[in-house]
């Protein structure tokens, strides 16, 4: 396979809020177009990750309308073609059914490479090449095929991918998908070796997948040629909420794994930022003008003026949209609970 | 004596900093400007808690020129004329000596009561009695009277009185004065029961402090004169720096002491927010639009948009200037020692 395949296509969702960001994450300006990666948005380096695969005339980004101008102001290599603009909230399986039938009435034969807008990876040379071998995989076995992350920790906030029987040439079956496991559950995945993070990150034949939706996925099928036909809005309009996992990839007997060989991380919370952000000698990591002083292991998050934390541990600490908020690393993934106790004037 | 003695005046040391409470104490909106005892400037606190004593035209305000307006904008009920502006930082010695001059000179039998605008006190009523109760001793011993506070910790950031023998009528005399102590010193002091923290607080007859020091403070001795006919410049020219404890407490034998009958904390460092402000049912305190959620035992300030923590314990959160600070209540005295590791910018 040529190293720009001239049907390789990708498109990146792009459309989440990332409210366990707040106050830095709001609707308007969502967790990826914040540097929660890198100096950069992490939208910025989701497309600078892909490019050298796949050239900006088979990008497709896809968010809701009051995105467009933020993101193509950020993507300035990119135009009002790159976007799908999606007429409102429906779950992946709608969201991507979509996608795919778009890029099948460009290319019949598009290969789909399906990225989240906010996930961090490195290196990317690695990813870039991992994608490129499920992509001939998808191809060959007509599959659809997820990427799988080699577990590094007991993570409860993820879900597994069990690994099955391996494939001629590559990637292997998958036994079972399994939701948010447990802890102890979770530490026995990562022990046996057999269990792969699932990513959220699919590689298949656009007329595959929706092949595969019109045999498995009764809720869209009798929508998905209002989609073929390029009526995004009745086709919003007819399906339900569904996500791929639960809507396709956990009822076909057509889906696939490749694990990857680089290291992935969702940026869940701002417990993400020890992850995904060079820490200095004291574990200690930094966005904006920080000044931790004889502190261990805390974040600090400004984009209004600077934060000192002096004498400090485990904490994390974000001043952004005019708010200050604090508190530890444990506590940060189960920001939705404390949201729903401020005043909404405070939660935004 | 009657409620208001018409010789009892008193003076307010107002000309401090209070650089413990970075960021949001500057040289130009110092710590006794800010709510930090209730919803209202400190200074705002000790003019109201005296007034029911000293009528305002016996009132003496005491700082820098650069403060008279923003006092005098807290103070609407005052006027220049209670305003002795300092030309210069000297030391409580030459100060208190500058200010009995200049109560001298308008009253030679002034009683002068010697507050600090950044001490918080309750109830303000057995302070008023315990005041004229000094004053009245003051007269009649013809002593120099401190006010020492009742030891309720062994609080090392403050300096000691070692009681002495009773004298008539009420008040002891001084033992000695012991500077901060160490913490096993400072909890034997408590224990003893023998000890009192020195707070800074004086009363006794204006006349009569200037005799002493002419008496027991050669640095200021000859300097007096300049004082006592109103040249405040040419006072402060040819004045050392030079403590009035150092400077003559210590030194003289006409000292006395009176046990305080109520509460008194000098606002040392943000810690103290603890001791001076109401506490919720989790030990929580806060100043602006703050919001602990399951916290415990937190400091929230903020003049500049909400301040959210959310399942953290034993902290400091400060948000004003434009600067976030974070450290923990054990932390907050040793300020100092963060100030100087950062940039000029930051430490304002």
């Amino acid at each position: 396979m040529p190293a720009f395949n001239p049907h390789l296509w990708c498109v990146i969702l792009a459309g989440g809020v990332g409210s366990r960001f707040w106050p830095a994450s709001t609707p308007t300006v969502p967790k990826q177009l914040l540097p929660l990666g890198s100096e950069r948005p992490l939208i910025r380096d989701t497309v600078d990750r892909i490019l050298p695969l796949i050239p900006a005339e088979r990008l497709r980004i896809l968010a809701g309308a009051h995105l467009s101008a933020p993101l193509l102001g950020e993507l300035t290599e990119l135009g009002p073609d790159n976007l799908l603009v999606e007429p409102g909230a429906a779950g992946t399986a709608p969201v991507l059914a979509w996608a795919a039938a778009e890029l099948v009435r460009q290319d019949p034969d598009a290969v789909m490479i399906s990225l989240h807008a906010d996930h961090v990876i490195h290196p990317p040379g690695a990813f870039r090449a991992l994608l490129e071998e499920a992509a001939s995989l998808a191809v060959r076995h007509r599959r659809l095929f997820t990427i799988g992350a080699r577990p590094t920790r007991p993570e409860t906030g993820y879900g597994y991918i069990g690994v099955g029987a391996d494939l001629p040439g590559g990637g292997c079956e998958v036994a079972e998908f399994i939701e948010k496991p447990d802890r102890a559950t979770a530490k026995s995945y990562v022990a046996s070796g057999e269990f792969l993070w699932n990513t959220g990150l699919f590689v298949w034949r656009a007329a595959d997948l929706l092949e595969q939706l019109a045999r498995w996925t009764p809720e869209l099928a009798d929508a998905l040629p209002l989609a073929r036909a390029g009526d995004t809005e009745g086709f919003f309009r007819a399906v339900p909420t569904l996500s791929i996992d639960e809507g396709l990839l956990e009822r076909s007997d057509r889906v696939g794994v490749v694990a990857a060989t680089f290291e992935w991380d969702d940026v869940g919370a701002w417990d993400a930022m020890f992850r995904t952000r060079p820490t200095d000698e004291n574990g200690n990591v930094g966005v904006g003008e920080v000044f931790p002083v004889e502190c261990q292991r805390v974040a600090l998050y400004t984009s209004d003026g600077p934060v000192v934390a002096y004498g400090v541990q485990d904490l994390v600490v974000v001043r952004t949209a005019g708010v200050t908020f604090v508190t530890t690393p444990e506590r940060a993934p189960d920001l939705k609970k404390l949201l729903v106790r401020l005043p909404e004037e405070i939660r935004g």
